[in-house]
């Protein structure tokens, strides 16, 4: 039940997510006790031209 | 004023957000008391490769 | 994995959310044969003064 | 850290996420005291059939 | 259907709510030609010590 | 600018906050070369009447 959405800029090829998703889910089950088949990861990726910091799309110069 | 995030793994045909959009409003209408008009559903399907529980995505076997 | 997050102005009891958990989670079996153990529901409620339509907070005349 | 998701049905120009992230980060800024720099914007735009009101779909006649 | 969720550590106060709820919604409608009517805005505050930005609890020295 | 939200049933201690955070952020940065000060963490815990998995509020017997 640790519901875990992961929102980012750019790409994450396959393997990076499948590395993220054992790390974050062995830290919820060590830390927090949660056990390992109820801890769902989503993964978000977005275009650069869909987030601004500081005002400023991030595909802009 | 509810705002219905439905995130899942693969896909929904139009057909079955129709349904579910129909039906989730009525719950909240009937249970809750909510106005239809107020009731905002909002579909957000993902690749399999996006998600993963206990730590595995779902599209490793 | 469908994991449905219900936000919303006001309070539910605690019958109103088991009564909306039970429905929405048989609409997503029926419909979208997803298995009941897999259907994660949230209820978000929060105060009038946390939301706003057209421009106003929910609890300004 | 003020984290702003906007989401809508349909499209947004380019020009118009920048026009938007601009002015929000600016209200949040002048009105919250927020750094700027602190300040992300995220747009999740999707098609009208992913979206539903009074449980029907946005692309319903 | 623009559905706006600010998320931020800290508190505002009721006037800063209201003032950025307007803004907000006076942008969408400007810049987006989305109606007033349906932009709804939701504003989630939480403790310092929910949030971490590098690692790093918000409340941390 | 990844923004990372953890939603869970119960109370997580200002030490396992702290400690995910570390940790979460550490695999970000070593496996997708984020740097760390973009790294965003978001906690957000809620009590178990308020999830349901298999449409059965959490503290159901």
């Amino acid at each position: 039940m640790p519901v875990v959405t992961i929102k980012l800029a750019g790409n994450l090829t396959r393997e990076q997510k499948r590395q993220i998703a054992q790390e974050v889910t062995n830290t919820l089950e060590r830390v927090a006790n949660k056990p390992k088949e109820y801890v769902y990861i989503n993964f978000d990726a977005q275009p650069d031209e869909d987030w601004a910091i500081a005002g400023q799309l991030l595909d802009e110069e």
